[in-house]
């Protein structure tokens, strides 16, 4: 039969543990949420559910085109401009999906003939914009800038390094300062995902480039998603205008996609002007998420200290990882579960979130839950 | 300095005026549209609208996380029983765009090892899912089932042809019955693109496939936009429900993607409840075409017979193609204006949609124009 050799690897999946289940949840959930990547609490607040209702209305329920063609409103444009100027960058490109941004922003600046030299725990949509560019890669080890260094002394014309800035199964962040001096040093350009990073570092939450200065470079391009921080969806590609004229001209996930719908853009706009009178919010999703590592490691976890707001907590199989999530699920608390073939490096773990809008109660509540549950 | 070379592309472009602008446009626009996908009038529908404010209200401005983590709703549930029943497939599975849902259907069908025989003027996002599958890709003739057959005819092992059913550009139909046919004789998959069939071709929009009596077949796989006749945002795909299984187990667009925003949700929803009630809405778009077309070709243009409700309207060159498109703007028609390298034969075009809720006398007023400002 024409679909039969799937059974084969389903049978593999199922003796190894790796089976990933579908688990619709209810509008009201009764749990507390530490899985989710809504770092800011927005998602559900009302003004941006009121951002994406009134979009609707005003727009309708989608682009109806390519941004190329009818897929542009001038709701697109003032989020583009919104975006580029929170972040400090010259100017943006919404697309319908932060995947869709990394696959835009790698495979358009990666042209034949370049160098793309990748961090060895990207995240899978800058490592599909590897394998879609035209340009070679080289896989450097993970956070090394020296060795980032290296690959670009071994090339010469158009090359970039790629790197995640807040890696999102481990939550570490990426050297960006030295980062961006290896690729100045070889006239490379700097593309770096702040999926995790926007919303939570920086100033405000203004994200990872603009705290460590890099923002508005002209060898620098960073892409965000609107998915995470922002409540909404979508992603964008923030950097030098001629950078951004340039995909507009040749991403074909931008050439040959239907514009982002316009609930998500009013979504996204309406998180950055709650962000924009709120900023305290990112500094607190910061604190909630070292909060939550002091605690877990005090009661004896194996927890990575957090960058940002993700903190990762390792288990010993994925069988155990499993049990674990669901045993914290059966006490109340939603929990990541990253196995193989998720996690960059093998290991399973749980995956925590510091959300903006959790208490010191939920915390402890979270803490305990987490102790008392570990298989 | 590092993407020094983006400005001799854009130069490039300039002289083989292949320049991309983008035209954003206000929430009541004064064109009359023939440029859009929105085939039914549903994306300004108020039931559509509402569908998604509604929704975004009850669950939020995003899906907070993958499918597999938080990103799955009831709301996402209930979107995928209810295109697997309306489409006729056993299963389906929503994914955050069209374009998404190609790169999953392709790329987890096309394992190591196995042959994908792919259509030469398959949509950019299938040709993407081809090159980021690890199977070996074979281009062929465009709608020659025969090339196909041939194809599938020298490779062992697993095996699925590709094609859209509906090709985005020129509006031709594949040939479904004989490709099905020439893969089952292979036992080879059929993967199909439905994103300019579903809403348009089949009784009462139930899609190219259901219309061919392949919908529910074992070795059958369609994708599907929410984004064109739907008025949403967001791709799904159909089949097996072993096949939808093995997707939530390995499509990477699947598995490290946000889920679909609610609200794209609730719009498509409401867009499948209308469609049920108003079934006439997918012939009358067909016919808006069908008389198109009749009406261009007798004003002397060369235009494609349309097989859903793209009609494509042959201009001399790129420059011809703009200029025509922007007094016809200047008029006040929106159309679609195609240029190397969107177009997969080279040849730029006027392209064309027949909009269920064009009236007579918008179709008249379109042909006028059309015939009138040709270069
Ligand atoms: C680092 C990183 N980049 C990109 C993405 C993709 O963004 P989106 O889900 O908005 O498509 C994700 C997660 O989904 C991510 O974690
Ligand atoms: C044939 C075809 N497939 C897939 C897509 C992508 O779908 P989406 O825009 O919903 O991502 C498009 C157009 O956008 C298309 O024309």
């Amino acid at each position: 039969m024409a679909f039969g050799w799937i059974d084969e690897q389903a049978r593999a999946r199922r003796r190894a543990g790796l089976v990933r289940v579908l688990r619709p949840r209810p509008a009201q959930s009764p749990l507390l949420d530490l899985a989710s990547n809504d770092y800011l609490g927005l998602a559900r607040h009302p003004e941006v559910a009121e951002g994406a209702a009134r979009a609707a209305r005003t727009w309708g329920g989608g682009a109806t085109g390519s941004r190329l063609v009818t897929g542009t409103t001038e709701l697109h444009t003032a989020l583009e401009r919104e975006l580029a100027d929170f972040c400090g960058f010259e100017a943006a490109l919404v697309l319908s999906s932060g995947y869709a941004a990394n696959l835009a922003a790698v495979t358009s600046l990666a042209p034949y003939g370049s160098l793309v030299v990748s961090d060895a725990q990207n995240h899978a949509s800058l490592i599909d914009g590897c394998r879609l560019a035209r340009g070679t890669t080289q896989v450097v080890a993970h956070a090394e800038p020296d060795a980032v260094r290296k690959a670009l002394a071994t090339h010469d014309g158009p090359a970039i390094a790629v790197s995640d800035t807040v890696f999102s199964v481990d939550g570490d962040a990426a050297p960006l300062t030295a980062l961006a001096e290896a690729c100045r040093e070889r006239r490379a350009g700097l593309v770096v995902d702040d999926a995790h990073g926007l919303g939570v570092l920086g100033p405000g939450g203004r994200g990872a480039p603009h705290a460590a200065g890099l923002a508005g470079r002209d060898d620098v391009v960073a892409t965000v998603t609107l998915s995470k921080s922002l409540g909404a969806q979508g992603g964008a590609v923030l950097g030098p205008a001629r950078v951004i004229d340039h995909l507009v001209n040749t991403a074909r996930t931008f050439v040959f996609d239907t514009g982002l719908a316009p609930a998500a853009a009013g979504a996204a706009l309406a998180a950055l002007t709650l962000l924009r009178r709120e900023p305290e919010r990112a500094a607190r999703a910061r604190a909630v998420a070292a909060d939550l590592h002091t605690r877990l490691t005090a009661a004896g976890l194996w927890a990575v200290r957090p960058d940002a707001a993700v903190v990762s907590v390792r288990a010993d199989s994925p069988e155990e990882a499993v049990r674990w999530a669901a045993a914290c699920r059966t006490a109340g608390l939603s929990v990541g579960c990253f196995r193989p073939p998720s996690v960059p490096d093998g290991v399973s773990r749980l995956r925590l979130t510091g959300r903006a809008d959790l208490s010191g109660s939920d915390i402890e509540r979270a803490v305990r839950v987490i102790g008392e549950t570990r298989p």
